[in-house]
């Protein structure tokens, strides 16, 4: 019976070989609950019984709102499992204290803590827009039957169908008050694609500065170690690959692709009726499931076990000139760049230069160029850190 | 001194060249007002004192939010107006009974004020995702500085710079809680790009449908015809083109386009900074300054002036079998397929045959087979139509 | 053993994960032809000796681009078929003469068999592009192991790997000139799904054009009809939708936005490797793929049985005034639009006006407003109609 | 009479505005130089004169192909200089020996000569594919007038206009054979379009080379440096920032977005005319522009001004663990990655573990372990480096 189901999920007719090979199935299972021989459909016919007072034009895009509902918790929930990840990083590495870079240049002292608190912010962002994006998937179409004038509706059915639907799933589902614009247009879709797309983008930016952070063992940046779970070359003996961010950066961008052909789909749609919605479903739920797996395997098999090189992180900032920037209140842009530009030619670190030349007592000196104070000026280092109950 | 602030809107830096280029043009103006000389910046320094407290980093992407929230309001309005006149055309409209149609087939019959008021209830969901969208831009990384650790800021700016922006503005922005994130994620922008961008697919769709709707004169739907604006042809004389949805959609298009550039430029950020903000705000603004523009053009020189070919309306509705619809619950799917094809083979209206075969009496005829009480079975029937005051 | 093939195609590892699955494989088969016990690697080890002089990253894009050579020929052959297919269409339909559009809107006349060659014209140049396009897959890194430099390569593998591939294949497959390029860049991936990506805007285009062509049957265009291929509606009986072009829009709308997720992949590699040849490999076969299956049943189940109906086109013809284009030349454009404008307030035909107002004889209306030679000034009407031998 | 030019760029009509705009201008041009009054048409008309046996639909197109053949030979040119500085840095950099990397992890090492030659290589791929793609504009639907039916052309101007174009442009302009497809399919501008985004892949894809192999100073990667063009911060005195490279990414970013918009574009096309023309020429137009002026800036200020850091490059090398792939053919994978993993715990150089193991004499060490060669084995070290006369 299973077998019955298998429709090309690239279909066209709007839905229509699903939502008839639906109906045929259902049609048949009740056949037999009743007592009679499948397939005899004066018993329980597919379009007269099952299909009554709908249409495929209400209930294929119903449905899809239905299984969006469905996998997109889940989703989200990976997601907060990462954001929880992120939080207890950032608490672990929260007396790291490294460089911040901008344009990959060296730029001013950060603590790296810092760095997985940003990301946890960024990706609380995420879990928030995408909690808020399920409404837009609540306003259904049912009962609009073929193109939301609800013609052939019983009108038993018309005002009990989403009320029925809300006991069995459970969800706060509701009719979409012009049930013609519901079923003509998809853009509610693309919002929720568009809101998956901004969270790939997120992650993807994440991914890629694990890379850079963890590059290395020797000739990268090094901060970090990510853990190792598989031999990373088959040439290359003792490499280790940062895997599960590059499945994380692929995934992110098939999700954006997704998202331009959900685009597409619902720009194309005429008049009474979008005929892509097939396509539209086979992208979303795609990006939906894999962004789901993509995050789960990134809390369990990247973040949890990510280590800091704290030594690596200290020697790196205390040969760079960065701390300079510090000085810009005491002595100005100029003078600062006159220092910054000394230590970098004559390899003199900027502590001793600023001793040597006078500009600061050691004291001062100690207060002004503390790369610790320089990280908690802002009330970024009085946050809290919460966590999702899941 | 206008001149100074032309800074190619693609430039490497990060806005680096357009910050610096700004505090000269300030100190200067500074200078000025003070009664110096131009250049003497002994008396006000660009880096020191204009930018004091400042980074490119955290100033660049704050005038970024707040020109965005300067020119989103002007868009959303003409959005309303556009809804505002959708509105009335389905008043307007509301006694037009015409066919609808699904993947450009001849479905069931339709009201073509319930038409515009289904574009209506599209652009309302637009609107309402462009004004809650807008919170996403208030969230400020102001005080931030480098990297988002203030380094550099003295407390009394950056406790106050908030509040005193929002004086000058008259916006509730904020600061945001994590700076870091602030100063180095644009996700935000990718959301506000990509609530335009669902709003384009809408614009698009609708400009398409005017376009068949009002395709012809003679050898198209022609159901209603859009207000002619310019001779339509260099060769063909008379011919009048729907050139306002053809601006419609192709602004549609780059806006489109323009979200994928903005995608890219977020995803590619690095570490503590996203270098590639000049470009995603060149973007950004073109869309939504075309969007404004393009809608405001759609309402004044297109939707305002559509006016409907009732006649025609009614002569394809009456020509076509899609009534046969509304024999199902009184025949069944099969018999009333029967009757659909006979009525096409044989080019007998659908009411004789029924009446031929005696299917309904005269009086069920009338009752079953009204187009007009098709339509009004739904509560979109019932709907009302409300107007933005702008 | 089938299943020890099974690996996500979306995988971290530049495709490690596949290539040493392939390798353990190939080992185990080895072993158990020489008589051993599959996991004894003491006999054939999966990398000392399959992966001898070899890398993931010379072996992964080496097989991701023999894979292409075998999957594209037969989209092109599909295509050829389609090309072949239009091309009798063409012919069938070279004495219907219909109504031109511009815009959706009347224009001149044209024969639908003009319409269909320009469609089999546009079809060559995708598959001419296609053909030339597999030149890009020919080139290959194999022997460039790790990074180019073919480290770790025996001589005699460097120097005879493509010749035994070439005549394992018969494809003429050669050796990059420059191994370390070939191996970073996939640019040539790009390229070919750039191609597909342009067949798929054609095909789109095409598939557009047929559904608004056949569309009606009553309140439509009407000038074709589609072969019927399934029950169209579930509610609606008797109608019969557009559901193969609607598969084939929906199959490039999917190849379009895979075609970003390419272009994102490989923008993102980084120094000596792109990482992400698994997400390019997964979405660019699926393109290939599905543009194959598109087409195949767009030609058996859609162009083949396209019908002409020839007295629509004559009708539609016969009301409409574009005709007015071919009185330009004998009294310009202005007196030209005034007899437009008069033929469609007062539905008197053009030709009636035209004798009317005396400003043409009836023989020299005949030459002058015959609509079959309207279509037949441009070579286009001298072409000849090539046929593929598939 | 300049301003009679400025129509909007974004314009309905498919162009018949900056057509008729056109059209006025010449004809108004004309009568002032037979001495008539601007003004007076009925000496030259801009409809029946000098639109005589022409169209929108031909000319705007027409006139589209020409732009772009006029500006790509200067973009082609000036990525032709920067395969030039490419390689002449290729040969400047040939004996920098330096640690390769995959997937931003240490792997074998490499010339930095060969990283240069493979961005050439690379560029020359683009160049060739550019220079090949012109021909697709060369086919022109001129003569075609309306729908490619040629209606109201004069045979002479229809026999004569190519050779005429291709005398005044000096280009191989050549009449399409199937007028009605080349006037309502725009798949050629696409390919064009597509080859620009693929050039720009790969420009982006080196520039971000260039930012991570210049990232540092000192707490980078620090292989080369890069021309400092400007102050790179507004409060980090001394920063310098990759500016150029991050004006090629982001004009890559918007061409790839553009690109976008012009596949749209094009597969908005209906029937006999695609009325999107406008939007595709201001995107590709502008793509086409910007991938000339950001070359020239990657060539003139930072190509040619990089600089190797040739004892940081060794230093990282030696540092490094990544020469130990060079023992897998002498002692296997296993026992090489034991090696490998004890000189990153340890510290001790591989070299070193080599001889204490007694792995190697001292004399094979010098042979297998020598990291220039290496980088010396495959023929990509033998290759010729080529210059553009330009």
């Amino acid at each position: 019976m299973h077998d019955q189901f298998i429709v090309d999920p690239i279909q066209g007719g709007a839905g229509t070989s699903a939502n008839m090979n639906a109906n045929e199935v259902i049609a048949n299972r009740a056949i037999e609950l009743i007592g009679g021989k499948k397939g005899n459909y004066s018993i329980v016919h597919p379009n007269d019984h099952v299909n009554m007072s709908q249409s495929t034009n209400d209930v294929f895009p119903t449905v899809g709102k239905l299984v969006v509902l469905k996998l997109l918790p889940k989703a989200i929930s990976e997601l907060q499992r990462l954001y929880n990840a992120l939080n207890l990083k950032s608490l672990e590495f929260d007396n790291i204290i490294k460089m911040g870079r901008t344009q990959l240049q060296d730029a001013v002292p950060i603590r790296l803590g810092q760095s997985f608190h940003a990301y946890a912010s960024m990706i609380k962002r995420d879990i928030e827009r995408l909690i808020k994006v399920k409404d837009e998937m609540l306003t259904l179409n049912i009962g609009a039957t073929a193109i939301g004038t609800s013609i052939n509706v019983s009108l038993n059915y018309l005002n009990n169908i989403t009320n029925n639907l809300k006991k069995v799933t459970g969800l706060n589902v509701i009719q979409a008050d012009d049930l013609i614009d519901s079923t003509q247009n998809l853009d509610c879709f693309v919002l929720v694609s568009s809101i998956l797309k901004t969270c790939a983008v997120n992650l993807s930016k994440m991914a890629n500065d694990l890379r850079l952070l963890s590059s290395g063992p020797k000739t990268g940046i090094g901060e970090i170690s990510l853990p190792s779970k598989q031999n990373g070359s088959s040439i290359m003996p003792g490499k280790i690959n940062p895997v599960i961010p590059e499945v994380v950066s692929q995934v992110s961008f098939n999700i954006i692709g997704n998202d331009f052909t959900i685009t597409m789909a619902a720009e194309a749609g005429q008049l009474e009726l979008n005929a892509f919605e097939p396509i539209l479903f086979y992208n979303l739920f795609e990006s939906i499931e894999t962004l789901k797996n993509a995050t789960a395997t990134f809390v369990d098999n990247c973040i949890i076990g990510i280590t800091a090189n704290k030594e690596r992180c200290e020697k790196l900032l205390n040969e760079s000139v960065g701390i300079v920037t510090a000085l810009c209140p005491y002595i100005g842009y100029k003078k600062s760049a006159d220092i910054a530009k000394k230590a970098l030619t004559t390899g003199i670190p900027v502590r001793k230069l600023v001793l040597n030349e006078k500009i600061l007592t050691s004291k001062q000196l100690e207060e002004v160029l503390n790369p610790i104070s320089m990280t908690k000026i802002a009330k970024v280092s009085q946050y809290t850190t919460d966590i999702y109950a899941i």
